[in-house]
């Protein structure tokens, strides 16, 4: 097992939740445990828990068990095997691989990272993404953004559907003989999310002036002739990668402010589509977002604790994670082809209500291509 | 805002992926921030993003804005604005309670950890929890999980009664018109918890040798005859506190072996179950478990990438995540009242099956409470 590479790589966390690890190994763990990667091959330190099942389906070109490393590791380092924690486990495999230099992420646990410290290992903190490479997409990875925000999609045209089926009461709506709330609503889409094998969570579907919270998920009745934002990110449960889909419903009638406010969302998104290809700064692709609003007379700005108008950043890198890099944001760098971005401007005004409408792309040689698709129709009657 | 404490703590994470922050702050928020922890109070660092819904919202005494104090971190170490990062920010904090000791959690990232140690802060890393009654539950986290149990016993009866409609068509299962799958039957459970207010993610629905992997989620078509592991643990929308239940059911005849793997299993948390009390050794309700399990002949061993038997632990803490302290495992400690635990033998023999039962316990000064109700019913004609 020695190797000449003299750096090892580790990662210590849970597939399911890091999306290196998942990354790394295409197989979902529910627990942390050590990943080793070495110039030329990689391993996992697994309990006999998930042993034969990450054996049989990872991408690991080696599965340890991590009864037996522990044994292992005692023996080498002279310690009771009940001593033998993840530390320990990383001090064993650095001395087996006769390395003196590690490298791990940003987010490596600070526990362990303390004690390599100790032993007197030379540490290197490699700064987010950990694997360069997970910012292109390869065609399959595109494929699972595809299927995810498809998955999306059919959340968004159910809660539209949700929406024209129910009937407006004074302010409120009622569907299925019930008034309908945020709760109810984010239900039905989730389970359609589900229904075409993406788990969402935390779907936002919020009115009014709670859709003025970019991040507020919605709660309580659903109003007529409000704004309504369902932003949808569900993680498709095979592949773990996600979609990330807005869009802004209004039952009703919407006033001449509603429809300038979407109007102008619309048109900023196009603005911000226009410019996006292989080597656009993504300061660049904000600005002109900025611009587009800006030139329309909605400025941003501080109303004691809250903020108005456009008041995030146009996008972000979407995939295993969703938020990743790279971002679309004013101090963001250089696009590059087969980046996956979400491109979605938005303007939050509580006198008129939130819109954001948001797509995907995949960055191209010569402009990009859409992993998401749904229609921009937005008036319920 | 100084402080007569002299250490300060650190949390860096997002409270949705970080049970610590949640505990902490009662507010679901979706990307990295800082929370600051004196004697006397706490603090939270969010982006305009999320200023105002965490300001209303959280349990914490301050909430600060992270421009504002990124322009004053920038003035007072001298920067410009855009270096101030997570690292800056806490290195300010540090300044600004005039601390030279600081906490933070085994979890913390690496990145800053380096950090702060390089600029000469005496850090201490809080072994987990690191907030050490997390363990003890309270009665309205209790109710929090009895309610997310709920879900999770909507999920459990729900696959039941798919189990009861279908029909047996040589050895598949015909539910709907159609095969019925893992993945399908996963759906439905997984639809019929968010309906009740729980997000599911990674439903085991497992058949056969499938269920011997008891991290497999399970795939393909369910079969008559044979064993089939539900377990179900849904996150509950509101608090964040999960449920966590399991039963194995039977579609068809049971053999002999089948039958004496569920009494086995049955009688296993059973004898668990009568151990649990205030101050018990969880080392020992484990041992009794695997003693139940081998005086009645079931071993638990290697072979080859396999094991087979009694090859995980009895239970292990239930709350914000769904495997956190305490341990019910061969080196845990005492179980204390207040903790809240699983109690979930299981057997797994490729040749006859996997079977696993488990519910949620509260240790009480005299026995234990349920937090999980459900019949035991598995044979399904």
């Amino acid at each position: 097992m020695k190797s000449k590479s003299s750096t090892l790589r580790f990662l210590y966390a849970a597939s399911e939740q890091c999306a290196d690890t998942l990354y790394l190994s295409g197989v979902f763990v529910p627990d942390p445990y050590l990943s080793i990667i070495t110039k030329k091959k990689c391993y996992a330190v697994v309990s006999r828990l998930e042993y034969s099942r990450v054996k049989a389906r990872s991408n690991y070109d080696e599965v340890m068990l991590l009864e037996a490393m522990q044994k292992e590791a005692a023996l080498t380092l002279g310690l009771e095997q009940k001593r033998v924690g993840p530390g320990e486990l990383m001090q064993f495999f650095a001395q087996r691989f006769a390395v003196k230099k590690i490298e791990v992420p940003e987010n490596f646990p600070a526990l362990y990272y303390e004690q390599l410290y100790g032993a007197g290992y030379n540490l290197n903190i490699v700064q987010q993404p950990f694997f360069s490479k997970r910012k292109k997409k390869s065609d399959q990875e595109a494929a699972w953004i595809r299927k995810a925000n498809a998955a999306s999609a059919v959340g968004l045209r159910t809660a539209e559907q949700v929406l024209r089926d129910a009937t407006i009461e004074g302010k409120r709506l009622r569907y299925g003989g019930k008034i309908l709330t945020s709760e109810r609503l984010r239900t039905i889409v989730d389970q359609a999310c589900l229904a075409r094998g993406a788990a969402a969570h935390n779907t936002i579907v919020a009115g009014g002036r709670q859709a003025c919270d970019p991040h507020e998920v919605g709660y309580g009745p659903l109003k007529a002739n409000e704004l309504i934002i369902v932003d949808v990110f569900p993680r498709q449960q095979k592949s773990g990668y996600h979609g990330d889909m807005t869009r802004t419903f209004l039952k009703g009638r919407p006033s001449q402010s509603q429809r300038d406010l979407v109007a102008a969302v619309k048109a900023a998104q196009e603005a911000a589509l226009r410019k996006i290809t292989d080597k656009v700064e993504g300061a660049e692709v904000h600005a002109i977002t900025n611009d587009c609003f800006e030139s329309r007379g909605y400025k941003t700005e501080r109303r004691g604790n809250k903020f108005v108008g456009f008041i995030h950043s146009t996008g972000h890198g979407l995939g295993l994670e969703v938020h990743e890099a790279p971002r679309v944001s004013p101090t963001a760098g250089r696009l590059k082809a087969g980046h996956v971005v979400t491109v979605e401007p938005g303007l939050y005004y509580p006198e008129i209500g939130g819109c954001r409408i948001e797509d995907v792309v995949r960055v191209r040689k010569d402009g990009y291509e859409m992993l998401s698709k749904m229609h921009y129709r937005w008036a319920i009657r």
